[in-house]
């Protein structure tokens, strides 16, 4: 038992391991800040899709009137889905990526490309900034992971 | 190859693994129900996005008329998306905190109580029950994988 | 920090890693396809959900009539809404059944199965064929992710 702790433990000696780890959890992190700024959008502007949730709000309104769309809420609903389509891959492909035990400087700088792309994104997304600025940092978090693919591909495919 | 085998097997006899491969496919299997579920009412229901799917079901009536959306499907639909924004971060963040090697007891808890609050948001979601009880589930199971994250992030940090 | 490296590098050594490695690589880079798909159906159809995109695609014509939803770009979403509930559980659960070392020709036959029936879920679905094909390849990947499942319970529950 004690040596397979000590297994377990000794792979985040692995400095790749640990910045796949730092990297991840912070795109995580800022996927799922998507979740709480829909919550506090619907709940400052009163607007719902489900009429369990409008009747808790109306407080003696009407609250079918609070069953609505808005511009800002489907902004970040967007900008959500946008980030579980790319955030995701990423999360997995780099996991294996990791695990092929690529080169210390490589790893870093496809996690760091990706994070930063991301964050970026998210900024162009919700402020909005004119395109192409939102565009062009999804495409270069896309390659980002495209390349770590590729990478692995080349280095264990097994059919 | 057969102590490379090995190394792979003993990971499993790591308790704080084999939690985690539990706890983490109880919440995916749960996710993934709600695939079942959606195709179930579409089907019961008669409800349906694409042409391809009316026509199957239609039998000689109308398929148009089939293409409409329906609450009680929209409902699963929208739990399922709750789902996918949640348990995958879960999933995902909790493995990368087990291979920080945790105490058995802490991740225990962390699984323990996402597991717990997610099944609850579902009866939650689809019943439904009166807000804030959906709310609620939703916010501990958030602040569950929250805590995972903070815990990774002053273990391991590498920028 | 040499052992550590090789301790990480080694458990590519295992065939059944890589199996999932190659196999996870492939059905998440057809998932990520489909944002690529729906970037190039809004801009070679002109259809747009976020105003700032209308803007910098109309040149100089009205960039509200290109705020519309349009049902290629509609197809394309949902087939890649469709492949996120079912390629992230078979990505996650594979990665967890792998690590509880499984038969090398059980694993590859799930891994197999879901990938193929993956990619001929993405033809019915895009083309499309008439039900039930995309029906069947669906509810073919899903069994064979939820066969992985059941083994990794029956293998290493620990509640």
């Amino acid at each position: 038992m004690k040596e397979t702790m000590a297994n377990l433990s000794s792979l985040m000696d692995s400095e790749v391991l640990r910045a796949y780890a730092t990297y991840a959890t912070i795109v995580l992190l800022k996927m799922m800040m998507m979740s709480f700024a829909t919550a506090f959008y619907r709940n400052t502007k009163q607007v719902f899709f489900n009429p369990e949730d409008a009747r808790a709000a109306a407080k003696g309104g009407d609250p079918k009137k609070l069953l609505k769309t808005d511009e800002d809420v489907e902004r970040v609903r967007r900008c959500h889905l946008n980030d579980i389509e790319n955030v995701v891959p990423f999360v997995a492909i780099g996991l294996i990526y990791t695990l092929t035990n690529p080169d210390l400087a490589s790893a870093l700088l496809h996690f760091r490309i990706f994070t930063g792309s991301r964050l970026l994104h998210t900024v162009a997304y919700l402020l909005p900034l004119p395109q192409p600025s939102r565009g062009l940092m999804w495409i270069i978090g896309y390659f980002a992971t495209i390349s770590m693919a590729v990478s692995i591909l080349r280095g264990v495919l097994y059919l």
